[in-house]
């Protein structure tokens, strides 16, 4: 059983968090600087982009969770931290700064940054703001949406979840803040994420369960198909719910994953919903596949293909290139078994069966792709094997907003 | 020495053309059905799309062409004749009714088709227009331009070249007409484009070329990453130029080669200068990979971008997105060793070195970006191989055209 609450990465016991404008952005009103810092050492797990271009605080993160715990977060908006010079010097810097205010040692520190890249970072905001940042650190809602608010970009609404569910015999509670929403086609990771709980768990178990859980969760969200050079994702796990450790894959450890995914699948609909200049959720559901990788490859290769992207946009029940998306999907399929559904809270709108089209009544169509939340429904008829992808349309205000965003 | 030339694909000796409106569109300002025909059967090697779902024509035309000969083409605009009901049998009826008007055996006639995806395709509009056009067959360059004319979609402007090359001591010529604009990221072949040739070369020989040339420029374009149901590239070789027959891989073969990638190169640059929307050519030149196949997903990559694509058309220097997109191409590279500069007819910017941004000065950046034609320069300093692609930028127009294509 798990059940929403409130309190972002604060409601998991021993976590407190806290979000400020330093100086990074010149917009004062926009916060840029957030930490989140935990009362133990937690069993830590990441994952991080497959970019070989890496940001250099995810080269001194990699060093500081090498012995699987951690008790603080660190992150700026505004710059990316990357293809700088002295990028890793900085990156550690803001660790010790984060050492120098609350005592929390700089190895201890997970770090992350999102902007820009190619642009010098300065320390000078980050130490100017620590002291108003680490004074306001609370327990409460508040001090995870702050957090939330300071590590978005082009995001238009600050991403925060939490659940509890049972481990153990115990009430645990998992939260995570989350930003995207441009550059955003994770591999093996997000964009930016941090995901808190009390559930009591080893640093092996934690990784095993986020590094099984992100190829069915952030692996399948899709904004642009620009895998980030910064995609960070960390789970800290202060073990204060009071269960027993879970320390193998037993009853306990698959609660966990279930409330893990439950964390990341609603964050990957948050993502794909906010999407650069999105004005709707895209799910596609595909099933019927002969393995679980065609399943993804095809459910992928739709959420990304921009015609598809654009058609959404415009309402137009243009199934043609969902099956042109499956056909160059690199996933195995009999092409004359596919069959195709539009779903949203209109109604559905079948559009194509044994691969080809059957007839719809245009005006019905409208309706249904009018929705903000439209799910494409793809039957393969080839197996039992399912996934599902989460992207968004493609508009107008998405080239707007890449077409200047430096500047 | 190969020289441009008049004339299309009427250029070589052997050749005639035509294009007419026959109703498959409703604007009747757009011609819709196209026609080539060869004096003599000609040797003749096709590419198709890798994408699974293949369009009726395609199944129809490589029966057709197995004997390695064909002596007609026919195509249609309008209906892309995939996902259908009877598309092979409609695919197959227009090449009998190229027999009916001009003789030559159905078996010898490439068939093709573009528009939509999933409608029904009637016969009778082709069988209506077959007469005006077989009779306003003819050998000169108008021929070649209502051809090409006919076969446009989205496209702006029509597209056609023709170069006069030597081979064996005699002159030959080559000539091409091709469509975008759309669904454009050729796998083996682009949308459509016929090739004619007079030089004379064997079926298999002329099948080498073809496949060995495709890789470097076709399979090297791309508008927006969507691999179309119908791509066909089909080369005619009437052999009326009187050289011997190419028949190996000697000096003529290179020439004839060359000759070949000068057609399909000038044909990539027109058809990703009119990318759906776009309003500028990009081309990325990747140099000094650790094998070709590295640098040419590197180049691929950067051409793909959206968020590039999108800055390019803000004329913004976010090299970042260069970087970004080399990063997760799938190349191997040394990050530490990449140079960019952007290059157009108002100068060069170097905006990266060692992998780290340089300065320049944004006044100087705009203007360089402000050109229609942007090359964007990659160093990878890992070894001696190089690729090329071409792609454009991303517009509000890409998203208003696909936003409402189909209705």
């Amino acid at each position: 059983m798990i059940t929403k609450i409130e309190g972002g990465v604060c409601a998991p016991l021993g976590f407190r968090a806290n979000g400020v404008h330093c100086g990074i952005r010149k917009n004062k009103s926009k916060k840029d600087l957030a930490l989140i810092v935990a009362d133990v050492r937690c069993a830590t797990a990441c994952v991080y982009t497959t970019n070989l271009v890496k940001g250099a605080p995810i080269l001194v993160t990699k060093e500081h969770v090498k012995d699987g715990y951690a008790r603080a977060v660190i992150v700026n908006s505004g710059n990316a931290n990357t293809c700088n010079e002295g990028g890793e010097r900085i990156a550690e810097g803001m660790c010790k700064l984060v050492e120098a205010h609350t005592g929390i040692p700089a190895e201890d520190v997970v770090v992350a940054s999102t902007g820009v890249i190619g642009q010098k970072l300065s320390l000078e905001p980050v130490a100017g703001g620590m002291q108003a940042l680490c004074a306001g650190l609370n327990g409460d809602a508040d001090g995870s949406t702050a957090a939330a608010e300071a590590i978005m970009t082009t995001d238009t609404v600050s991403k925060e979840i939490a659940f509890r569910f049972r481990a153990g015999g115990k009430e645990c509670r998992i939260g995570a803040i989350a930003k995207g929403v441009g550059m955003i086609c994770p591999n093996m990771a997000t964009m930016l994420m941090f995901v808190t709980t009390d559930c009591k768990i080893s640093p092996a178990m934690l990784q095993k369960a986020l590094s099984a859980d992100v190829k069915k969760s952030l692996n399948m969200v899709s904004v642009d198909r620009d895998t980030s050079t910064n995609d960070t994702l960390c789970v800290m796990a202060s073990g204060l719910a009071g269960n027993a450790e879970i320390a193998e894959a037993n009853a306990d450890f698959k609660a966990f994953c279930r409330a893990l995914n439950a964390v990341t699948t609603a964050m990957c609909r948050m993502i794909a919903r906010d999407g650069e200049g999105a004005t709707k959720l895209i799910e596609c559901r595909v099933t019927g596949a002969r393995s679980v990788n065609d399943a993804r490859l095809a459910a992928k290769s739709v959420i990304n293909s921009p015609l598809l992207k654009a058609a959404m946009f415009g309402a137009d029940a243009n199934w043609g290139r969902v099956l042109c998306a499956l056909g160059y999907s690199g996933a195995k399929m009999d092409v004359s078994h596919v069959a195709v559904t539009f779903r949203s809270a209109a109604g559905e709108l079948p559009v194509c069966k044994e691969g080809r089209g059957v007839e719809f009544s245009e005006e019905h169509a409208k309706k249904v792709l009018s929705e903000e939340e439209i799910v494409i429904e793809v039957t393969l008829r080839d197996g039992r094997c399912k996934a599902t992808a989460w992207g968004c349309d493609l508009t107008y205000e998405y080239v707007k907003i890449n077409g200047d965003y430096r500047t």
